[in-house]
This record gives C-alpha cells, structure tokens and sequence, in this order.
C-alpha cells in the first residue's frame, strides 16, 4: 500500500466557506469508488425529485433546520410528509421517494449516495445533491 | 411506496449521549442495504487493524482530535504516519491499510463503511468500527 493511495483529509468547515451558491453540493470524499460524500449549502426550496437507484443520506452539519419534503405516493400532494433536521440530526430518503430539500435559514450539509447521481435525480438536471 | 419504508431521522446528539463507552459504534442508518453510518467515541489507542474489503471513512463530530495512525507498510512501524483530525474533519481509510484509531481528548465520530464490517477487521474481534 503506497502512500498515493491515500488522499488526504478534508476539513468540511474549510470547502463549506468556499462554496457561495446554494444546491451547488462540492464532492468531499469517495468510498469504495461506488459512494460519493458531498458538502452543500440548502436555501429556498429544491424541486420535487427522486433516486431511484440510490437512497439519499443527509446530515446537518451546521444552521439550519433542514426542512425535508417527502411523498409516500408518487405525485400525490395528498401524501406529503415533512421532515425537519436540526444540527447533528441525519435522515435518509429512500431510493424511489419523491422530495424537496429547502430551508428558511442556511443550512450547512453532508450528503451520501451512489456515485454520479445528479441532485435534481429523475429529473436529469446539472448539479448533483 | 409506503410510510412503512421510511426510516424516521436520528439525532447523533441524542444516540451519542446514551453511549457510555468508547469504541462500542451503534448503527444509526444505512444506504442502499449495503453501507452502514455508525456514531461512536474513541479515546485511548485502539488496535492496529485493517479491513480488506472496504474503505473506511471518518467523520469528526465533536470533541477529540482523532489521531489516525496509518501503516503503509504492513506491521513496519518505520511506514507510519499520523493523520490529526479536528472537528469538521473527514478521512477514509482505504481497504487494506493498516490503521489504529485513538485519542488524548474524547472523540465522536461518524464512521461509514460496508455492511457487516467488524471495528476490529481482519482481527474478528466482537464490536464494530
């Protein structure tokens, strides 16, 4: 095992004071070349999207709460469900489960899935959360 | 998809403070049936230990720092090296690397690996990190 096959440690408090645009999620580190970890800053409502080959785990890392939409059925308003997430709290979304991460207040967090996932999911938009 | 499939959040805060003994993680979510989120403390030297299938990641919630020693060489302690990690800090352990964490201060982490994985690893000793 050499040494470059260790990549060094990250400080999530340093790429979180970079980052100046929320729902942009900044990749922190990879597990197993199949899980990817990211930081991001959450304001303002998301879109309704889903996974639907990967659950999504988030933890609030700082600020906040993370408010958390969730639908058990698909499309249906009827069945929506929030979730609010303080500081030290983690939830995960289900693969399949349609949400919409927003906050009122600025809301710091880490974020874990497959690798590759976009963040607007089914929907097939640009950056990844 | 059913309420039945969604896990209700968990507070780190709350799971930490029911731990009364280092080195013993509790499991507080999963990823796709096949990655497991455990939050644990640490202080005082562990074992040097490795684990061959998966990588290792560690999240420093609170407290400490972690101090990682890692071998890059295995049982040459001329290969060592030590990685400090403060707060907001995260490291992954790559599979196969020879590691031993520890701590002067008391550490929480969150720690993510495979499913299944021992905290002693290759050694096959009782609990998990």
């Amino acid at each position: 095992m050499s040494s470059q096959n260790i990549t060094p440690k990250v400080s999530t408090t340093s790429v979180l004071s970079q980052i100046h645009t929320v729902y942009t999620p900044k990749l922190v580190a990879t597990l197993n070349n199949a899980i990817e970890f990211r930081v991001a800053k959450i304001q303002g409502d998301f879109v309704w999207h889903s996974h639907t080959t990967t659950d999504e785990f988030f933890l609030v890392l700082n600020g906040g709460p993370l408010v958390m939409k969730i639908r058990h059925v698909f499309d249906d308003p009827e069945s929506e469900e929030t979730v609010i997430l303080k500081k030290g709290e983690l939830f995960v979304v289900p693969a399949g489960t349609q949400h919409m991460p927003g906050a009122d207040e600025i809301v710091e967090v880490l974020v874990v899935e497959k690798c590759g996932e976009l963040n607007t999911g089914d929907l097939g938009v640009t950056s990844v959360i």
